[in-house]
């Protein structure tokens, strides 16, 4: 499907791929998204180098060992072999870890909050196009503070940022909640997470936000003069999402004709077909005409409609009715010369097939009569994932339990847990399935909505559990999400 | 200058640079405002892998030959040592090519008319921020067209968005014209440039479009079935800008005391200082009130005006003021007790130093005065490099007289030149001058108005001299520009 609707293509690099103009401006979109959120929350862009020398990739020896059998090295440039081979860069705490240490001097030089949008290598033995490519394009937010309480807030305001935005713009319904230690990022001291769940039943890791601690600060010393004259630490974040969340729209959405976009994100969201008339070709023109004067001044969301008129004469309209659903078009109007004559046109939603005749006669009626269609068909498309998930959303109690609903290849399994890594283990072992999140609870994005500057609010909460835990039967702790997952 | 303005800093990595927030904010404003000039004219962005297999740059011998030098080479990855090394792409022609000879079917795939922003890595053994790194970020529109005269077309409409930009928004007046055989790009048929002369007296060349013919066609096999049923090969172009126009804007309107910024480019275009009074508080914030809502009501070209108050307690305004001028803010409003009580704020330029008192008591004729300003300063700075570059370009009828112009170190010089290679070698031997390009002339950007679409023009006339090459003697062909570049 990705291919067919020219997201993209493979590249004759092993496991690389190539973002095509309709895939890209999906990630135009999101960037747009984004990149307004992390402004408004007091954030600013910079860009690091692609390389990392080996010997700052091996000061943080956890990292380093979580990383290293990903990394593609650099070993000869400039017709020499090199004296230090040189990562391409898998993520870059170990080297902006090290620009911080420079610039950072005084409580007054804090927060440090800076994201970069760049490209990253992590070589990968199975590749699947969007979800898990050797390259992929994503955005890495690394942030320096005064206290741990604060580091943690900014963790907590970026995921709520990158809920906000899967939730509203993707349409894509989403588990927050706290990574398990075997799972957390390489160095953290915690890893929060997004979850959604795809068409087939398997989980993805949609976004993530580590409160890394003062782990990589001690390891690149990265030392401030505090307002009471002590040398401190700083505290630190880092977190990311990439263009595996267009394979999550693609996968969420998608059906058997091709892709469905979500109105907010698609590039554009309605297109014009006009059925030719060579009896009536100037009914037709007119009808155009009057659709493009309403079209012009709709409005939804805020901002103008995005729409185009596709009047290629060398394509027969159900050609184009094929092509415009296969890149999930989310709404067509049809104007031919029957339509002009009765004053309307027929409006035929993606993302149910439902046809409407739309009254076209006042453009301003029929200008919110298409944006009124693309806020419902924004809204259809959450509701329906977020129904698809519940019906796949099952409560465990026993190991059995989830190994039968895995068997049966589907969903998220709830299930109550000890806390203890070996009983996470032993259900990976036994279900396939791996421990995704321990969800959130309570108003725990609350103390997140002020920005980055807002009073630190602590950690939030996570789901108890009653009862025994699925594998080991001693009191569980948490009420695990689990599941197979890209 | 570069360092303390914060503009970038000198990465752990030999040649790479890191572009700090302040830095990359400019780039942030160079991308948009090329970008909305591409996409007005057409063209779509896209993303091509980083990684190019070393056979498919050894495919075009020429080109090859002209980048190997530079190649940081792949030969590990995911613990293995690989099969063939992968070159991190010097630049995308190799990577591109294969991709289009696969989606090129019909003309009716024609133009194809795409774009990526990326970085790209060629090794440098002397470096300098901006001007000249290892790794640095750029755009690179890569497009095939159905003949010669719409590749040469669309090659003369991106020379003219990048004229046009680099001259409004910059405030850099440039000279677009035809690059010699011995300087165009590896593999191109021509290429054409814009050349700029920084404040040093050095030529900096800002940005290159070439009319790659079919030369990488035919060796990437790009063939289309044109509506007479015959195959043909496509023709191509590749162009592309880089940070390095950031060094350009440094290095052409800075002073003494830092960056100056051009207003259209900045993206703090006013910064308000208040001169804090302990007895007179209240004075001082009323006025600072008045001030905040002119300019959020003022506008120049077209936006509202990007402001800025530095109310920080910590900092004296005299200590403020040199850091503003350091970042190259281009207006700096001044607002003190004395001020509010006479109606009036002091308004200092970057670009001068002049001081004015506007009157602050209607907010409307406030707003209208700081966006004249604005104007002013825009105009003035390319006025003023634009005299700069007249008062050093000479004109030079033999080699004595060009080394002589090159001992003093300055500028262009303009030269009667034969059209051999043998005289272009000796000029550079002789006297350390590059011939920089033989200047367009006429209405050249007239034919390319249009857009990508536009009717084709043909090839521009470039300027023809009268009299005899300054090395040979023998009759002149070109009126050519030479100078020492960076």
């Amino acid at each position: 499907m990705v291919t067919k609707a020219e997201l993209m293509d493979y590249a004759p690099v092993k496991g690389c791929m190539v973002i095509r103009p309709q895939g890209y401006a999906l990630w135009e979109a999101v960037q747009e998204g984004l990149d307004r959120r992390f402004k408004a929350t007091g954030h600013e862009n910079a860009y690091f180098p692609l390389f990392i020398p080996e010997s700052f990739l091996r000061r943080e020896a956890e990292h380093f060992e979580g990383f290293t059998p990903q990394v593609a090295w650099v070993t000869r440039g400039g017709g020499e072999d090199l004296a230090e081979p040189l990562a391409v860069r898998p993520t870059s705490e170990s080297i902006i870890g090290p620009m911080y240490a420079r610039w950072v001097k005084s409580y007054r030089d804090l927060p440090v909050l800076i994201n970069q949008w760049c490209n990253v290598v992590r070589w990968e033995k199975a590749t699947r196009p969007f979800l898990r490519t050797s390259e992929f394009l994503w955005q890495e937010g690394h942030t320096c503070h005064r206290t741990e309480e604060e580091a943690e807030a900014e963790t907590l305001t970026i995921l709520e940022i990158y809920r906000d935005f899967v939730e509203s713009t993707l349409a894509i319904p989403v588990v927050p909640g706290l990574k398990s230690e075997s799972e957390k990022f390489a160095g953290a001291l915690r890893t929060y997470s997004i979850e959604a769940l795809m068409s087939d039943g398997r989980a993805l890791q949609a976004g993530t936000c580590h409160n890394l601690g003062q782990h990589f600060a001690k390891v690149y010393d990265i030392q401030y003069l505090d307002s009471d004259g002590q040398l401190k630490y700083v505290w630190q974040t880092s977190w990311g999402v990439s263009t595996r969340l267009l394979g999550a729209v693609v996968m969420v959405h998608g059906d058997d004709r091709g892709l469905v976009l979500p109105p907010r994100l698609a590039p554009t969201q309605v297109v014009i077909v006009p059925i030719p008339s060579d009896k009536e070709a100037q009914l037709v023109a007119r009808g155009l005409a009057e659709l493009w004067s309403a079209l012009g001044r709709a409005e939804v969301w805020g901002r103008p409609v995005r729409f185009k008129v596709d009047d290629r004469t060398e394509y027969t309209p159900g050609w184009k009715y094929n092509e415009w659903e296969m890149r999930g078009v989310p709404l067509r109007l049809e104007v031919g010369p029957r339509d002009v004559k009765s004053g309307q046109v027929v409006a035929v939603r993606r993302d149910t097939g439902e046809k409407t005749a739309l009254a076209a006669t006042d453009p301003g009626t029929l200008a919110r009569a298409v944006s009124d269609i693309l806020e419902k068909i924004q809204d259809n498309l959450y509701e329906r994932a977020r129904r698809f998930r519940e019906a796949n959303t099952h409560e465990a109690s026993t190991l059995e339990d989830i190994a039968r609903f895995m068997e049966s290849g589907r969903g998220f399994v709830r299930t109550p847990w000890c806390g203890e890594a070996g009983c996470e283990a032993r259900i990976k072992e036994e279900t396939g399935a791996t421990l995704r999140c321990l969800p959130l609870v309570g108003d725990w994005a609350e103390s997140t909505r002020g920005g980055a500057g807002a009073e630190p609010g602590g950690r939030p909460e996570v789901e108890r559990a009653r009862g025994r835990c699925a594998v080991c039967g001693a009191d569980a702790r948490y009420l695990a999400y689990f599941a197979r997952a890209y």
